[in-house]
């Protein structure tokens, strides 16, 4: 099997760094250029690309790895698909009207294009089987935890799963019907009936516990993410997966069966 | 919409009390008869039968919930389908041999029939989402709590689970290739390269906890059995389902989707 | 040794009925009588009493463990005192006031005497255990977690322990100073700058766990209550310990050591 | 008050920047000097001494926080007593003899010195809360949890931790005494009757789980070590308790009360 050929733009961020180490650990991805805002200060072996069309002109790869910003992530998305190389983008900060319209690009090109969130697999997975669990317990508590230097609660994970029991489920205000907080706040957040809880601690990274009960039992689906390592076993998914696409995927629960 | 008829074989037994208590609790679901080895000593407002023909001529049910033995259940289910009521039979007891029968004349009839050696909707899903994991996760280990009366070391359950995520995973040993008991069993027991570890204490019940690791992350999903109340949303999902059904289903994971 | 003798106040209610089985199933301690309300219908091996008088007057007991109401109780301890009888009391409902008089009475009469409002072993040594923790750890958040038939959040034993780890640790406000509930709640209540996140699902028990987190560690506390039978551990330790104190003691956590 | 001064040996070593991290970021604590096997190549504003006694005739520091090896260590603490100067050693190399001999020393000049083999804070404190709750329930697993690179099964830590217990405990075999291992090992290793269970997972860093179960409950104690800054906290409680000692302490858990 040939090598899968793959460029990578943004190699210097705390993720981009990441990728780069994982492409050149895995035996079937090749990495043939990067794509960067400046030229680095000391030789590379790999070539460095300050622009897209002359980075895609000298060699073109399958797969482009982008992990910039939105804005630049958008454009490097479409030159790609234009270009035939299948674009793998981390970003939760492309609109619906560019989402739809790359859609239609990958489409008509019949070329696969994963824009993802979040590229934690088991974050992930942990939302996907929550949601299938929702079909069978109506009753669900979400627990977060997270250092205390994060600012703002509950977190983003934290909602999105929520959303996405929600669509399964019928709608409850779960806890009794006359329950009283004494103290406001012990019920933590709720959305929709169910209940968001944001524990803040020095120490911690990032966990969540999403808990199902039901009589005489309980189910329990926690995620523990200790260090940003975790988000590569996403990105090595999304481009082996993506060589079989011929639309865009948005979410990398949408690729993991 | 009209209720479910549904007719329960092993009334007075552990599981059969909870089952009368879960078709009585249940809105759409009426208890129509009981079959029993004996006539109660008190008079019930629900007839009972101890012949299963009689109990059928007299009103036939849509669904038999038979929580009996395996021979008994056997005959039980033969009979049902041939009368036209689906039959959802709670054993870990039937051979290949009459599985393939009951299928045969399951199909013969287009009737439902569904066999469940385990009913805990928490239990199935949690050995379901393992497998679905082990697609991902590289590394397994299997935690199994019980209270200390329990013989058997490790349980079926956790067995049942390494089984199923075996069958999605290529084989790895897993832990350092040089890695070393100074106290014999430290690591577990040893089913294909997967570690499972047996705890026993009193005051606990049934418990397991399936622990993925890979880079950086963790994905655990936890199953907490705290008394056998747990058994019957399993058994609410199967009558559910069952007349839908054309065919004989074996596993409550083949049901839940 | 000669076993510990004892009269049980209360022995039809919930506590009772484990305080009886308890005695019974402990070699070294002997059941003596029984003080009730009421004469028992069927004929018992055990005499029962309807005045503690006479049944003190009759065998006089080593220990009394009273298990009535707080107005019942009160006398019951006070009788007992002044007879001479040990009293073991799970009650929370004494005042200060008759706290101090009934302390007052055992040590003129040198005799032990433990109030306790809470008999479970594992949960006073979480409780204790959290405040010997909060010396060494300023950061702590309190989650319990209860079946959702539970009225109030948080529970009590959730603010007793926060109250028990202020008597420890400097004020402090947890969490970022800048920290932001994007939904009212997440960040649960808030007792003295430690927050408390109060979880309630069907098929839960009584649950709680106290997070200590510092740099790169964390450090839990969690004590599962599976059913009443957790409390009997607390009564026997209570009925060893009381045959050597010459006062009242209040609160389980100062019998345990 | 005058802050505590401080010489640190090993400044380069892993454990040994976190100390200076340490020390600097203390308000009460000065770092005067640093020793180390050789010069730095860069110019450092604290000054770096390769010979002890050079070291203390230059400013004679309140304590010595050793971080090297245990060789070397041992020459320090005995030359820091000699000096006047407090050692707080992180070492589990030293022998018994040794230990004596220090101990003498220390006593005849009235001057503290700690040796800690665990300088972890949590992990301390989990080993203590262990012994403590181990008086009170008769049984209890140990379930240990590294990254896959570790050899050794079970962990030091958890071998020690059994250790402790069983000075608490009477004599006890736990699980049912007909309970069978269908697979080798799954009861995990057997120290006294007491099981241990090692997990090996990748992503994992450092995690031990100690559960006690009796009639109806459960207490576990769990610490969680996500990367060696935990270390620090504990270092902090010997520099700050050693100030008041006059002999030698062996053990972190002996200080903390």
């Amino acid at each position: 099997m040939n090598p899968i050929k793959i460029t990578i733009a943004g190699p210097r961020g705390r993720m981009g760094k990441e990728a780069v180490k994982l492409v050149e650990e895995t035996e079937h991805f090749q990495l043939i250029s990067m794509l960067d805002r400046k030229q680095p200060e000391k030789e590379t072996t790999i070539p460095v690309f300050t622009n897209i069309e002359e980075c895609f002109q000298s060699e073109k790869p399958d797969v482009l790895i982008d992990l910039t910003t939105p804005e630049v992530g958008y454009v490097h998305t479409k030159t790609a698909l234009e270009y035939g190389v299948r674009p793998v983008v981390g970003t939760t900060g492309f609109t619906s009207v560019e989402l739809e319209e790359l859609k239609a690009i990958s489409e008509e090109k019949q070329l696969g294009c994963i824009i993802a969130p979040n590229f934690a697999v088991g974050a992930v997975l942990m939302m996907k089987f929550s949601k299938m669990a929702a079909k069978y317990f109506e009753d669900v508590e979400i627990l977060e935890m997270h250092h205390d230097q994060k600012l703002d609660a509950p977190s983003g994970t934290a909602v999105k799963t929520a959303e996405m029991i929600r669509e399964q489920r019928n709608l409850k205000q779960q806890g009794h019907p006359n329950e009283k907080e004494t103290i406001d706040g012990a019920r933590g957040a709720n959305i929709d009936g169910m209940h968001i809880h944001s524990i803040r601690l020095p120490g911690l990274v990032a966990h969540q516990q999403v808990m199902f009960g039901a009589d005489g039992q309980a189910l329990t689906i926690k995620h523990d993410s200790f260090h940003r390592g975790s988000f590569m076993s996403g990105v090595k998914v999304c481009v082996d997966t993506i060589m079989t696409l011929e639309t865009l995927v948005y979410g990398l629960e949408n690729i993991l069966d």
